[in-house]
């Protein structure tokens, strides 16, 4: 029987990510509509009757990267303040521009993100910030798989003001965004320590009433765990075991600061772990111990942060990063193998999210969420491991194409949804207030220091 | 007066690297024969009469990165093997897939490694390794700048035998290249562990007498201390130091398990360190004291280490990991800001090779070893700091243009002065008859296994 298929990706290493890790040399991925049809060596997939053919031309073809975590419109802010203290970072130069956000910027600042993103091979990014509703827009125009959730503390919001605004800003999204193929709401509450328990456990409640992800930042840094024991006289994992959130639904973001018990806990309540390894070096907070997390059976996927603390988000980059720094740090080559940070970049990503069934790796029936890598380049020859090669070799620059939901995002390493230089311009007149604005705040800064 | 120039680069950010870390917004380099004539804002320079202009198209122009260590033909190798203890890897795969090399095929993958790096942004790299020749003669095809020196140790060498040829391999090498404009001949004695007290002394008498540099592995692993200490009861550095053969003209490379009488010997000498951030958290060696060292005055330069422990020669990335595994190990975001790393892999780099004088900053007379980066791209918009921008968000994939002595090398993103496609055609052999070794090997060790 011949099957016509859409879209026919042939001539390339596949890499499958599914559960036996099978590998095919000169394999080939048929695309019916948003979903895989076969996936296999080069004579078992039908290649005639396809609408449209991709030639990897002996590079490599692989499921998707799945950005667990980022605050997508900082691009806004990338490179305007670095190499300094926490705190001077948040209150001199990231809070007074945050101050200045609005819909339309967070969109631009969004959408020039989704770019970066699909040219080096993310098809999946989940997002955490202000005015959510333009991420969404935006990721939803770029066509990109996202989830997304508007950040929710105890003081008011720059965006919806009081937190009560905030759970009907989120629930409209829920309810906007519920039947589309590429966005998923979830609800985001800051951290432990930036919410109070009532609010965690309502944020809880309504992850669980609508069955989406709650995600949260968890043990960033060393000073927040001990915030958290002189308030609660517990770690921010057992505390939030202690007002009942913990579940299967819940990513906790970052998690460098924990003890023994805690990542007990988090297996226990099968909690999933994004693992952002540049932003935790370059933010001086610490090495998660990721590899402790894995051997207790914890599932962890990889995040880049934010573009201001990273910063970039080519989770290429990030995976080189993931796979050397517990090496180091434990003085044992073999842990965080090539394979197992590929794991947490793709299948155990998707999982993290809670999107495992769909994504992550090349199946029959999973969605179309597929990169191509272009190998024929000096620093890509020979190839002797593929799993080496993608984690400690190639870059998101070598992504020669993005499909995403069936459709072919970036083709010959270009963004074919939308015009990525009429972005680039708009971002313009956005930087220029902000330079602007730290102009004006450093001026501020010395006249109060001279009338001391 | 109207001066006529081979070069001009017009239109981008000027990052001088000089003494005073000059930047010109609009500025424009000019060129003539192999060296640079002026560098100033857009109409300071003159642009008229100009043979040939790169448009940076508001890009940034800065000078070359300079890789104080690496083993350019180790691309034969690269990926090979991974995620291993170094001595299952030294043993099992590299030293007999080593035992196969000649002058042909170390020149094939030396002339790969160029292409990686001029096309990354490289200019000028220091390469230990046997067959160095062959090295040679690969950077002078390729037009890039390189210091060169054959690998010396106690036991026979795969190229010359005994140790009495390497001397005279050596020698013939400073002699045949002794008037090149691109190539410096360096005394390359491996290590403190693996060359005798007599031949290190040897290296140095030869080193001091060309006036060319020594370049050793030191101190990358705390293993080797250990060797060291039971062997003569010293450190390795402090044991360079008994046999008097610390020199302005010496570079150690590595120098991760130095305390701090080391890097007091290493000041006191005006000794040079190689840091190599990543190989040494991939192989974990542990992370070496570089801020200390530059606090007390050691000259340091950033090298990436050979392809087969990094596993690339991107030296922007090799930036970024120096930037932040200090940052992490210390818990001080302030540690290695982006300029003072910038500084470690361009003009630091170029004076721990003893090129300081000629290359590593823009300056009128400096030979004209410039790169051109793009920045018309999503993830580098917008732009609020250029130095931040480098070591953080720039990607060796961003270079559009490398100049070296003059010559534009790379142009486009493409190299000018050799076809890659033939080389990467020529490599396929070579990795046959690796990959084949290594299955052989492997049936070799099954069959060994089954018989105990």
């Amino acid at each position: 029987m011949t099957i016509s298929h859409d879209l026919l990706i042939v001539n390339g290493t596949v890499v499958t990510m599914d559960e036996a890790d099978t590998v095919i040399e000169n394999g080939a991925v048929a695309v019916s509509g948003d979903a895989i049809g076969s996936v296999g060596p080069a004579g078992a997939v039908d290649v005639k009757n396809a609408a449209r053919i991709i030639d990897a031309d002996g590079g490599i073809i692989m499921p998707g990267l799945v950005n667990t975590h980022t605050h997508a419109a900082m691009t806004c802010f990338r490179g305007l303040a670095d190499d300094m203290e926490l705190m001077t970072w948040l209150n001199e130069y990231i809070f007074p521009a945050e101050a200045r956000l609005d819909h339309d910027k967070v969109y631009t600042g969004a959408l020039l993100a989704c770019a970066e993103m699909a040219l080096s091979g993310t098809t999946c990014f989940s997002d955490m910030y202000l005015f959510e509703g333009a991420v969404a827009e935006a990721a939803s125009h770029a066509g990109m798989r996202a989830v997304v959730g508007e950040v929710l503390y105890d003081f008011d919001s720059p965006n919806y003001g009081p937190i009560e605004k905030g759970y009907e800003y989120m629930e409209k999204l829920i309810h906007q965004w519920q039947n589309d193929p590429l966005i998923t709401i979830a609800v985001e509450p800051h951290s432990p320590y930036l919410c109070a328990p009532q609010l965690l456990q309502r944020a809880s409640a309504i992850s669980g009433q609508y069955g989406v992800p709650m995600i949260i930042h968890v043990a960033e840094t060393r000073a927040e765990v001990e915030t958290m024991k002189n308030r609660y006289n517990l770690t921010p994992v057992a505390h939030l075991a202690d007002i009942g959130v913990l579940s299967p639904r819940l990513v906790t973001c970052h998690c460098v600061a924990v003890n023994k018990e805690d990542i007990e806990l988090l297996r226990a309540h099968d909690v999933k772990v994004s693992h952002n390894p540049e932003s935790n070096m370059k933010l001086a907070s610490g090495i998660a111990p990721v590899p402790d997390m894995i051997r207790a059976g914890v599932c962890v996927g990889l995040g880049t942060d934010g573009p201001t603390s990273n910063n970039n988000l080519d989770m290429f980059m990030e995976m080189d990063a993931a796979a050397k720094i517990h090496k180091v740090q434990r003085l044992d080559p073999t842990v965080m193998d090539a394979r197992s940070v590929l794991r947490m970049a793709t299948i155990d990503a998707a999982r993290t999210l809670g999107l495992g069934h769909e994504i992550g790796s090349l199946e029959p029936d999973k969605k179309a969420d597929i990169i191509v890598i272009d190998t024929k380049k000096p620093h890509l020859t020979p190839m002797y491991n593929v799993y080496s090669h993608l984690v400690y070799a190639v870059s998101g620059h070598d992504v020669q194409a993005t499909i995403i939901n069936g459709v072919p995002v970036v083709t010959e390493g270009r963004m074919t949804t939308f015009d990525t230089d009429r972005v680039m311009d708009a971002m313009k007149p956005i930087a220029e207030e902000i330079r602007h604005l730290h102009d004006w705040d450093g001026s501020r800064a010395a006249a109060r220091k001279k009338r001391k």
